[in-house]
């Protein structure tokens, strides 16, 4: 703490359509000091994820809006380095809500609405916030809870070498699902099939996504994991199987736009007597523990690969969370704040 | 069987837009023989029913197409005339996929799709293809079964005054839900409030459905039984409860267009962690007559109020089916060809 100052990027205005920089301005405070039962936490990495768009809104989701001049709220892995909570100790590296800014206090007193998890012995700081973070237990959960992924069905993933759908695409994988996996551009559609093993990808910017879909899935799609909406949503609605089932995790497509965009004609779930299903993985995280850990033998087994796309510097948090929307990012994009000590 | 001639009507053209009687042409043939395992039945009434129009495309559903030059598919209550099969014997009334003709052979060596239904004792055979037919049992296994619905729970029934809408919000009703109900017209809503017993009626010809929805139910919809699509299916899906369930039955509004109608933006699923399944009543047939058991009992304690619209005449099919588009009827659909002998 050189300076005793915490910087922070707070929400300055409320986008209407695509977020940019212009959307947040950089604020100095002191660093805040620990009350009893609460901890500080220096942060180490941030985590970028489409649902960030969805709380600038004023609108209240499953979490209330950012307000204006609040620190935008962000998923991070952090470093104790004062702590007057029993259960951490300074040097503790943990995941928290812990925000844009370097600093950030936790705890039972805090008005932080997520918990700190100590991060699993042996595991990378940027792993918590991948594969066994959100991102990775969004996977878990919406395809083996929700979706119900069972071996020999066909899985069809949109958004498949973004960092949710690469996970989900791969555990289908791993449970003996024909899984094709719908990303843009040759170099991500490569990737599937050579890195992360799927039977087969479709790259919507370069080829007609409805011939392919069937081509690959005469049968139909047995589960589709939606990551994306727009017009490969409509295609995978045209090409379900009967009894399909449609796991929603997000619409990115939509996210930066004033508004909501139209869906998909729903007679197709009539005819297929087929559901869509919202999930919010926070719903499960009783079981996160559980699912961190089969997640994690996978990775050590070499099952499961990943990407993470990190940035660096305080300076470039708003302009990381662009490069999301802009589909410029391959696997899951964080941002580096400081090393832990 | 004065001049051993048989009417019907084929399907001569297929709509691309709303169906017309242009589409249908009528034809002569000699009245069909049974064969060995096979029964000659009267038809006396004929169903009509929005799923009709679905078969006239070229499409294949959940059921084949209707060809160009085929007798068009229709439900019907009829009378056997001659039985060469050991189950059924003259005079009885059946319940079948009889379509739009007057003498049609059913059994095992015939081609028609669907076996015959012998009538429960003391029923009307109206009755059959109104509550007790496919209409009400469509409403029966979409509410209670599809959508799990339970008593105290907040109920939206879209098409309400609708035949199989309007079984539906009263089963909602019967099961001790709070039920609203959405229809077109003033008479409509009076109906539903005030013969159907429903908590509330919503014109959504006359009022706005958005402002009406969120002040009768602040809490959100915990079930929301779908009949129509369109501007009707947006509004709620924007006033969705938390594990909200949506019904899928069917969306009369698009059945008649070039195009799949977009539907709503599928972010308010993944919000509410909710699910919107589709069904085809036939997945359920093997117990369909216990649903009727239940529903007969319900109408014979008054429980279930019920309309049919009932047109005469063999030279009226055609236009009959435009009424339901038009949204003419009130209560089911129903064309008499013949009183039982």
């Amino acid at each position: 703490m050189p300076d005793n100052l915490n910087r922070q990027w707070v929400m300055v205005a409320r986008p209407t359509g695509m977020v940019s920089a212009r959307h947040f301005d950089c604020r100095e405070t002191p660093i805040p000091e620990p009350q009893e039962a609460e901890v500080l936490v220096r942060n180490l990495y941030l985590s970028f994820d489409p649902a960030q768009r969805v709380w600038m809104n004023a609108v209240p989701s499953y979490v209330p809006p950012v307000e204006i001049g609040e620190v935008m709220r962000a998923l991070s892995v952090g470093q104790v380095v004062k702590s007057r909570h029993g259960n951490f100790v300074e040097g503790d590296l943990v995941q928290g809500m812990g925000g844009w800014q370097e600093y950030f206090v936790a705890g039972q007193s805090s008005s932080d609405m997520v918990n700190l998890t100590r991060l699993p012995k042996d595991v990378a700081p940027t792993l918590m916030l991948s594969v066994l973070g959100i991102t990775g237990l969004t996977a878990y959960f919406g395809l083996l809870r929700v979706g119900e992924a069972q071996s020999g069905q066909t899985v069809l993933v949109s958004g498949a070498a973004g960092a949710t759908g690469s996970i989900a695409s791969q555990i289908a994988r791993i449970k003996g699902c024909y899984t094709v996996g719908v990303a843009g551009g040759p170099e991500k559609c490569a990737w599937l099939t050579e890195k992360a093993g799927l039977s087969a990808a479709i790259d919507y910017k370069n080829e007609n996504i409805r011939e392919r879909l069937h081509a690959l899935c005469p049968k139909g799609v047995n589960l589709y994991f939606e990551n994306v909406g727009g017009d490969v949503q409509m295609a995978a609605f045209g090409c379900l199987a009967v009894g399909a089932r449609v796991v929603l995790c997000g619409s990115l497509s939509s996210y930066n736009s004033d508004k909501p965009a139209p869906g998909p004609d729903l007679g197709s779930l009539v005819v297929k007597r087929a559901r869509a299903e919202g999930f919010i993985v926070t719903d499960y995280s009783d079981e996160f523990d559980a699912a961190r850990s089969e997640l994690l033998g996978w990775i050590r087994e070499g099952k499961i690969t990943y990407q993470e796309d990190i940035q660096t510097g305080f300076d470039r948090i708003p302009a990381t969370l662009c490069r999301l929307f802009q589909g410029r990012n391959l696997g899951k994009q964080l941002l580096k704040l400081a090393d832990p000590d």
